[in-house]
């Protein structure tokens, strides 16, 4: 595959741009005790999947392709996909592990339940970015130091939201089921088809993957808003073209298209429910790769049953994997897909690396990056408070 | 709906926009001999999509938006979808039309034989753009003007082409399949799910919409080529960050995304057969929304199946409509659709006015816009040499 060799040389970009840890004189929470430590990790399941690709490191089977090297150093390393229950083999071993590496693909729930039976936990690695299926108050709480791999995959997940920004402006799914369905009817698709140039795009957050999303419209000839707790400096928001909006109610209505980038925190959770909803223009497009417990799931049904929400499109649900009878499986205008946009197998190079890295200066008892701290010191990074 | 009212406003920019025509001195092959003319347009019908958008211009049941205009000019304005063979309507008005107005996305076919029969017959205008539905030579011979609304649809086609280069490398068509069948299997995705940055993408023709193309593509940080008949100025090609490959043959397999941006010729017609296909890097992405023609239908089904091309997306076919059995409607990996990217809302709003202000041009005796004209003076326009 013509792909495989231009993902590969992502890996040396991501491992050569982490930040040089300072030789600091901070209190370390880290210092690896000596002697081996228990390394528990939770991925999906590929099956057949998994040999089909040499870079495909975020699953089971390929285990983010640290297992040799922390074998070698004397450390036992457990990955499972087995991670709901008592009786889940995760549960199993959370009394003892030293370090449990996540994904927000395939969410382990770290319960503060759990936390509490983790007598020997230290760190818990997200292979990815977003860590809101931890209990991070009672991580911090408990002493615990949770990093993600910040940066791994933001350029994915912005390139996935101009993805569906597209597919839901310009109506692509109905003319692809005429085509499997033997039909042709143009005016079925085109009556609803319009371009992105000219359209006024607002986006709720405008962190990493917020302000990628926005460098990638600027030449779509949009109108361009944010919407964030920090405007950007000068120089950055002219150079990305955006106008900030500090008042998020405001915002919202002048939007054609909205774009969730926030992360799933007590004041996002739901927040888009049937009185926001109500707000919006009529027609809206929303696109949400951010976490869909932002979304009260019923207010989106009804909206894109009545047309208020013309087109939905992300690839977040809440619970994860989405039951079969998830509602937003069957509402009408959706382009949905599964929990996908930051596993690429560009991204899975990445965040691999950053986890082997991570993994590295622990056992070292050296610093991370001070980006991929979600909390450290007893203290919640400043986007989840 | 909220994207209307957006729509509206791009009819102000396209009939501000075109050249202002020069008082020449030129003899004048279109001077409307006095009284009612016949124009006969043909369109696909929408039915009870018409009336579902006003500005849904481009059908049979809207017509452009110009018959008020032009009967009360007292001409005589016929518009029909019924195209195909001796019984067609088009068949039975093409002894006494003045103007043919066809669109790209429901072609009348205007063979050498129908231009014959056309004794009245002066100004073949497409509403769009790309006119090899009409038989040019056998135009240009018969001394009639053929010209196209040159940039109303250029836009919505590269944006239509960046969307289908995301869905391809992101693999995103599988994972809406789970989403409505009712399954979860991230692996079955992610294998070959890639990020678009990185990747070398390039154009087979860069004219007004190959340009669009890449200057969107600019921010994602991919290797952009392009291989046309001109290279850009340096300036131009700078600004785009694209590099010229003057050897087609060259430049093909080093791409991992291949674009075709090229008109229909002679020379062009079934280019991409199994032999060019097969010097391709194995696992290519390709997307054509340029003509079905190009490339050899049997050949692109076969290195689908093979896995040698790994995704293939477009909206255009060969014939059109695309018969039922087309075998691209059921290979694997395609995303395609019905040709729908140069007839969104907006280009159609754009189209209407572009063959709106031909036609009083036309009626009062002045020049077109110069890029319009595809046919003058028993000439054909460069690109289509």
């Amino acid at each position: 595959m013509a792909m495989k060799r231009a993902a590969a040389s992502a890996v040396r970009a991501i491992t050569s741009s982490g930040n040089s840890s300072p030789s600091s004189v901070l209190v370390r929470h880290l210092h690896a005790s000596p002697g081996s430590k228990k390394i528990v990790g939770v991925f999906y399941k590929a099956n057949e999947y998994a040999s089909m690709n040499p870079n495909f490191l975020g699953c089971v089977e390929n285990a983010l392709g640290i297992r040799e090297w922390l074998e070698s150093q004397g450390h036992q390393y457990i990955v499972t996909p087995d991670k709901d229950g008592p009786d889940s083999e995760l549960e199993k071993h959370m009394s003892d592990l030293h370090v449990l590496i996540t994904t927000p693909f395939h969410p382990a729930y770290v319960t503060a339940e759990r936390i509490k039976k983790a007598k020997n936990l230290q760190l818990l690695l997200t292979a990815g970015i977003g860590s809101d299926h931890i209990d991070l108050k009672a991580a911090a709480d408990a002493g615990l130091t949770v990093a993600e791999v910040t940066g791994s995959n933001v350029v994915s997940v912005a390139e996935d939201e101009l993805m569906r920004i597209l597919i839901l402006v310009r109506n692509f799914l109905p003319g692809y089921h005429q085509v499997i369905n033997g039909d042709w009817n143009v005016a079925a698709i085109a009556h609803r088809a319009y371009d992105l140039e000219g359209k006024t795009v607002g986006t709720v957050g405008a962190g990493r993957i917020g302000r990628l999303l926005l460098q990638r419209l600027k030449p779509f000839n949009c109108n361009l808003l944010y919407h964030d707790r920090i405007k950007m400096d000068h120089e950055l928001e002219s150079q990305i073209g955006a106008k900030f909006e500090e008042d998020l109610d405001a915002m919202l209505p002048k939007c054609d298209i909205i774009v969730i980038n926030t992360p799933l925190t007590e004041k996002t959770k739901g927040m888009f429910d049937k009185n926001m909803i109500a707000k919006l223009k009529k027609g809206v497009l929303i696109v949400n790769n951010a976490r869909g417990a932002i979304m009260d799931t019923q207010a989106v049904v009804d909206a894109c049953s009545s047309g208020h929400i013309a087109g939905y499109s992300g690839d977040v649900w809440y619970p994860q994997p989405a039951p079969k009878d998830h509602p937003w499986r069957y509402m009408p205008n959706q382009a949905m897909t599964p929990h996908i946009s930051g596993t690429t197998i560009d991204a899975q190079v990445r965040y691999a690396a950053g986890v082997k890295d991570m993994l590295d200066r622990y056992f070292k008892g050296e610093d991370f990056p001070t980006q991929h701290y979600i909390v450290k010191d007893g203290e919640l990074a400043s986007q989840y408070r």
